[in-house]
């Protein structure tokens, strides 16, 4: 599992530093804060995962992987900025792609640390989440999580499926790959067919 | 101390929760959002309580009420925000409730954790202003306590005064009440009577 | 160690509070704010790295002399605000030297807890850093490390001075004066001359 595991969050820490990145870039950063944004969109959300489970140091500090795979794919971002961005929709796609990595990834873990499942699905959710939190929050704007189309709805259900995959006693193989497609799917359909979830009307009319 | 303790909590949990519902709905934020907002504003200081001492995972994870009471103060905020509105100034007095709260309970946990008399006051005063910097922090404002009638003046009050009651060998409660009595009071009357601490003069003119 | 470690920390945190405080009273901050502010810009850096090392509580909390430095930086801040902007661009000049001796503080004490050269580096350019997002993010604005001379760059270089002498052998204080050097002259050659980092096109053109 810890293969599995180091796999995954690797791929996840490559597709959000890319989206770290691009929101780096488009802010006018310079080169090292696009990094900065590029390693924290990347590891964020595994670092406040680990710190809230008492696992310190955290990986994403101790294991060096994680820096080079972020900085490696900043710089790819900051050198081909105009590519990338003529890709439709990159930073949506990528962050899909790392959200229902991170979320599989996080729920594992939790779940490795003796976590019940109720908090292994927030810690799933939350590493999904947090580094998308972390880096809409470092260039001062309200996480597009919060008004994105079913994105902490699919983090979370990608995480309660790995979480109930291990209740059943499944093997951790196809629940990650179940609860990894579940969250892509879900979070992909809803960009592409507009799904949100209800907004509140702050005034009666 | 210890039912004194999470009693105390999920209370403040519950009208956090909703002061940090009130937040999303009024940014618009989609139903999913205003619920992490409801958990965020009402466990933020919390889990940075608990994290500070060294108490992971947080409470506030691991235990699920904590998460049942802020879903349904954020479900219940979503469905009658118009009502909520209409009374006065809702967000400021259970932001004052939550804030008196959770001063108290903190002081408390970071004395039960052998923190000094210093430490635990300002742990107390972060418990009760955590939730709401993380709100304001996630919408991307300058949190409203730090411009605010005696907002973090109370909190560290309410705190101290648990602190300096432990330290006189009073029973819990009494000195719970008395804290959480002050706090609130000094907020409420300070929000009334437009009690406000000193604003420097950037410029001299 | 020890001793040189709490200097460095806390003339670092004297240095680090005023540039809180001028950026607190900037935003029109109440008294408290300004302090809260005051405290956060000295002592966030140095609690992200204790809580990511594992060392809770963190000695900012536990070591009530954090709290008094800051809060008469802070004073000092408030009342003479109007001198202390005379000076020529004093909060970057602040900013530099809380940087330098940050950075190397919160190297060595990575060390000092067996994290290995690149965590430490990491460690180290994050306790110079952190207090710097913490206040920037506080007033809902971009951290201007992120496109400031220089900034973090200055950071992890005087971190990683650090990091090498003790990888050579050097005895800590040469390694840290040599690394706090580096760390501010970077900084403040940057700022006199107008350094930057390149930044990405957006578009192309």
């Amino acid at each position: 599992m810890d293969t599995l595991l180091i796999a995954l969050d690797l791929l996840g820490t490559f597709v959000f530093a890319i989206s770290g990145a691009t929101v780096g870039v488009r802010n006018r950063l310079d080169l090292f804060g696009v990094l900065v944004l590029s390693f924290a969109a990347a590891t964020s959300g595994g670092i406040m995962r680990d710190l809230l489970i008492g696992a310190t140091p955290p990986v994403a500090l101790v294991n060096w992987s994680y820096l080079v795979v972020a900085c490696l794919a900043g710089l790819l971002t900051f050198r081909w900025f105009a590519d990338i961005e003529r890709l439709r929709n990159p930073v949506q796609v990528f962050d899909a792609m790392g959200l229902a990595l991170f979320a599989v990834s996080g729920a594992l873990k939790a779940i490795d640390f003796g976590l019940g499942p109720i908090a292994a699905t927030l810690l799933g959710m939350l590493t999904g989440i947090g580094g998308g939190i972390a880096r809409d929050v470092l260039v001062a704007r309200t996480p597009v999580i919060f008004q994105a189309e079913l994105y902490a709805v699919a983090a979370m259900a990608g995480a309660a499926t790995v979480v109930a995959g291990h209740w059943l006693g499944w093997p951790a193989m196809p629940a990650v790959v179940v609860g990894a497609a579940l969250c892509f799917g879900l979070r992909y359909m809803a960009i592409r067919h507009g799904w949100r979830l209800p907004v509140a009307q702050p005034r009666d009319s």
